[in-house]
């Protein structure tokens, strides 16, 4: 069995002998991210077991997310984590909606705090049209992954079949067709 | 302090001497339920804490799914639970996107089986045009809770912005009325 | 160290980017296993993480039971799953013995579903003396294990004292001989 | 609700506040029990919320046996805890089964110690004709629980159908009946 | 029963159906608390389930440090969590001790984080002799828990015996109550 | 990559098939350890995997403590795990300090148990000045992990900075260096 066909499970630990101070610091979150790499005008750092090893098994990922004017991080969901965010700049309009399809939503302004619970849609949208926003946020899992709701939908690969988006969310062939193109 | 005012976690356990064997039976799953009663043609029926009291603190849910004649269970994704899904009767196309947006998709049989890993978006559609069709699910919790991501986008109470929306699947404000008419 | 000396406590994932929809879906439950390879006249057939790679770290497994007319699958225990069985065909007469040695149990017609908890000796009987019976379970691990009392009480390997046998079911040595062949 | 209609799951906290040493403190496991209620000769006493208020939550039992000689711990399982005994006084033979229906079995003597799986079945037999046998156990839940294989079988109330008994251990109507005797 | 007697394990959750927006926000950690109040120059603000009570069952605390110019976060504890810190402000000297005695230690500065792993002592020392320090933490528990060693030791209620304090820190019976005094 | 580089998580499992019953038993705890190897007159044995390897995956440890008379198991934690102690030999003063500060304390006489909640400040101490203190303990984990309050303070490598451990414990650098070459 070659090693390279497998991952093993989270993440091996480092030998104890082996371990430095720097395997328990980073820097990853010490400057944003590029937020024009996509359409929404958001970035995410986050904390893993590769730019922090000693945080293998420690249960917790920290983020940094900084938002342009008006940027927004899109409609998405932690499959494996909470998350509590702190508002450290700007004014974030933030909003989570739960399995009986209540959308649960505040205006954070600098030191204030959110929780998405696990596994749900949220949003946060900078509701500045000049300055950028900053959140940090603490989430329950060393490993929490990110899915977002329109783009797992219309660009996964090989994409969904048109029929079943047309059906879940009620649009035409065309519709289906735009909006793969735009979000693409 | 009011009972009344709060929900304990999860769900009592019925006193020892109390417990019968009704509590760890249920016919819950019998008969399908009704799939006129959404715009998507399918129905789902759940053991949980209420019809199926024995259940408390097992871990698990068994659940029953009915397709009309080329029924969906739209997009939608377990917050809180795995799911493995036999197909029983006709033809399921099913499929889940994971967080590296891949699509894993496969056409099920009556007895073949299939994986949705926790909290991911995923679908099952009934190939079939002319017959209805049944699954059987394990769910690996005692509440899985359930989030359809079209409803949570569009038809959540109160209704997320606009903006949000706009620009989380880049469509324009018709778009947004058009949907949210269509699934409300 | 030789790999081949040890095994990983559960199982290696697979490497994210050559993971495959095969790996999702398993045929594994589509027909019936061999009930004439036992005493009792059942088999069961169950998902697992070679037969279904992509269950690993899901949490649950799904297995799929067939009773002969008057087949019974004989008392057993689950070390690390609750169960929860729904009858697919035929009368099944199922029982479990709680920790206070009561028994629950119930006769399940088609679409009824019974609970078994976590480490509690069960069993499952088909009261048709004519057809066979069908049940699917969903098991709350994915390595739920199974001990069936009889078989592990009188025909382990190396066997188990005839004292403790003698002792703990209050029988002859002459018992524990005939019984150690009946089920040998 | 009545509260009388439910009980918590586990037990619920003492207020903080009204918190004392004795809650943390318990001599439940000083003396022996009485090895002269059951069949077997033996006794067990184990720490629980009830004599210990302070184990709520902590995960774990600590348990006290006493065997006299020739006396038996019957087969039986934890279907929520793993244990590792220590044996203190005497000679005792012990062993496990496990879902390979492999024995794996030892002879303890005092300051040695063996495991027990979770949820498989074992014994504990006191070698010594003369003299008392002692053993510390630990198990890795608040509430363990046990179920002796040979009284689940033939003494539950209300009765498992002979049925059911005769064809899991291939015995007759009338060792069904002498067994029940025997035990009850 | 009194329902006073007894606390329940984390927290009641809200009847879903009153659930509110502002039960998953809060301002608790928007303004530094007041460092004047211990000896050390420090305060810690915390989310917990009363000033943010959709935090029940989330798995996870947010924490906000703030340090006078040389204020310390004396070595602690926390029995429950690990911790993820950013430094938002100022440079600190941050270190926790494992359990083979090593020291992990690192300056940070602003943007920079460091792990604490779950029950390891730790400090947080602020180097600048003129400016305050801020951090933000993340938990990985919603009911984390401190402790802090001098404090534990030297303070307790009742006292710790003087000769296991002495024994401990191999120091005087003078020693012992100069501690005391100073820590009190 | 180099095995030998990386540890696994917890430990890797036997093979199945090669799983012996030696693998599942062990005189570790048979006789006491060396009380003199270090500055407070005791010694405690450990259950692990190294000479246990059955205990893998089995969530708990037992532990042998041996104290001289007048020994003193000093302030320590268990990062890791909840630990119940029985007092085998001797008189044992006992007790822990909470989150609240407060010392829950005992006198143990032979029999009687004690829990320490996992992760909070311990002592053990033998009030006896002639003969030596047995305790039999079982933790809540299979990798407890131990943290001695003033060996981490006192004399980690590297070692933390005075300023730290004056501030922290209201000492002076004379003291500091004392403390420090006493425990070293």
């Amino acid at each position: 069995m070659h090693l390279s066909l497998f991952f093993l499970n989270g993440a091996p630990c480092i030998n104890p002998s082996l371990a430095a101070s720097s395997h328990f610091t980073t820097s990853a979150l010490s400057k944003p991210g590029n937020t024009k790499a996509n359409l929404f005008g958001f970035s995410v750092k986050l904390t893993n077991v590769s730019n922090l090893p000693g945080l293998n098994t420690m249960g917790l990922t920290m983020a940094r997310l900084d938002l342009d004017p008006n940027g927004l991080v899109p409609l998405h969901s932690h499959p494996r984590a909470s998350e509590v965010t702190i508002c450290i700049k700007g004014t974030l309009l933030v909003g989570f909606v739960n399995t009986s399809n209540y959308l649960f939503t505040q205006l954070l302004r600098p030191g204030e705090s959110f929780v998405f619970p696990k596994g749900l849609i949220h949003f946060l949208y900078n509701m500045e049209s000049v300055g950028p926003a900053v959140a940090v946020s603490g989430l329950s899992s060393q490993n929490p992954g990110t899915q977002v709701a329109s783009l797992a939908a219309f660009t996964s690969k090989p994409p969904i079949p048109d029929e079943v988006l047309k059906r879940s969310f009620q649009i035409s062939n065309q519709d289906v067709a735009r909006i793969r193109r735009n979000l693409g």
